[in-house]
């Protein structure tokens, strides 16, 4: 294959936006270049949504001006539902029916290419990771929220509609900002494990790392707090393989970058709970939290494909 | 198309083994002869697998003995996690990794097909019934136990494991046969329904329908029991909401067979509790019971397809 040229990688995420010059084409990605701003939060949805197209314009022009060129095209993913280059739905931004290839196709000077973040961190840990060569796994994210992507039958499902594991409910009771309660997203996104631990201590902290380096320093609430964590998604990934069956769970997100932390209480509570069920390996994602910005670079790559 | 012939079609359930001679062809099959026997119950599952087998070919014997004629062919369905002409497991019937397909051909003077009683109800439904059509699409069979076919992206889900719908956790709390707590199937199966009636009030009931005329008739138990049935089936259908965004989905097996009286409370709380998720579509099975028995007829034409 020809150089595919670089491309630039916008993985919109529910607090940060991460974005990435990517080289070296589909087969071989290279980050080359990473910057981490803030994802724009406003009061209103709408708003939200042109604030990112905005953002992206801003970053692919900054990229283009300094030291590392222009580039070939741009992918941009972010969260929620998305079908179609529309943002249908997203619960932690709060845009409806945005139309974002549209309005960044106008606003980006180059081929953009548009799609949902969990999926494109899907594809990648699909077609180079952690999930590569199976026919029936599910990659799962874990970062201010929590979804899915589903890979049936050897083929990525795309409908736009499935996967949202982060809001079935596993029975805590608690009331999520979704409108339902017991939503596994509210008691073990990374996010979710930084606000309890907050509560519960009133201290503060950046993030679920810190509450696991506390209770790994001898702190009852952080332990407790991440026990909660690890027993929700327990209950989750027992419910994937109930209803799906897949070879393999890849665990993604900022949480996931735990390792073993996370896998090791969750692989022995599996194994205490499932019965009937195919038992499903476990895996931390290969690109830690840049699968969805390495989705997003194959994303740009496959728009602007000969 | 020219004829293809009449095949022998048996749906084993773990209740009732429903057996009939289909004509027609896979494009408008058509119920000739049924027959509707007591699944053999023995001690140990490779028992009950073995006699199945027995019984599949006295049926076929029987069927071709009497005025029917013989058949082209003959398609088998089981319960439980099928794959490969292999019965992995059963939770109703108890056998594991039974050679169903193997067994089946040396016992029956007749080309057999084998496959997923749940599986061939879907397809049934998919190609010629109420999910005709559509891209996204669960057909979920409420018989003795309660599973799910997985029509997704357009194609059917056929990894064997996929689809234990009647086993995700809904939170009852009670013990269910398979090892876990709170399963769907132990509150909300047509067995369930009869057996927590029976329980409850110290009568001895038939089936579903039983209890439902019961409820109609002004029993306070009966109501309560149906009532707790709906509640738990509208869990399930809002996890597969979650899970899958499906367009529809489809309700069979006996206790579908109360249409109305199923679906319209089901809709009501389906509506109260869905908030960000795509509202499927409830429908009753086309086939009613006898989708399981279309959908063998559909997989033996397909064994003998020139």
């Amino acid at each position: 294959m020809s150089d595919p040229g670089r491309v630039l990688a916008v993985d919109v995420g529910g607090t940060w936006t991460k974005a990435a010059v990517v080289e070296g084409g589909p087969e071989d990605p290279a980050v080359r270049a990473r910057r981490r701003v803030r994802t724009p939060r406003c009061a209103d949805g709408t708003e939200n949504a042109e604030a990112v197209v905005a953002l992206v314009a801003e970053l692919a022009a900054r990229f283009a001006e300094r030291d590392h060129g222009p580039v070939e095209a741009v992918g941009v993913v972010v969260p929620g539902i998305v079908q179609d280059g529309v943002g249908v739905h997203s619960v932690n931004l709060g845009w409806r029916d945005y139309p974002f290839r549209e309005a960044l196709a106008k606003a980006v000077g180059a081929p953009v290419a548009f799609g949902h973040d969990v999926a494109a961190a899907g594809l990648a840990e699909w077609r180079l990771g952690a999930a590569r060569g199976l026919t029936d796994v599910v990659v799962m994210p874990i970062g201010t929220g929590i979804a899915s992507a589903l890979i049936l039958g050897g083929r990525p499902l795309t409908g736009g509609y499935a996967g949202e594991i982060g809001h079935v409910d596993i029975g805590h009771g608690e009331q999520c900002p979704c409108g339902q309660r017991g939503c596994l997203d509210h008691v073990a996104s990374a996010a979710s494990v930084a606000r309890r631990f907050g509560e519960r201590s009133g201290r503060t902290v950046r993030g679920s790392a810190e509450v696991l380096r506390a209770a790994r320093a001898g702190d009852r609430v952080a332990a407790e707090v991440w026990d909660e964590a690890v027993t929700a998604l327990t209950r989750g990934v027992l419910l994937l393989a109930t209803l799906l069956g897949p070879q393999r769970v890849v665990l993604g997100g900022g949480l996931a970058l735990a390792g073993e932390a996370l896998t090791g209480p969750l692989n022995r509570r599996l194994t205490e709970q499932i019965t009937f069920q195919r038992r499903p390996e476990l895996r931390c994602a290969a690109f830690g939290a840049e699968s969805g910005c390495i989705g997003a670079a194959l994303l740009a790559w496959e728009a602007v494909a000969p």
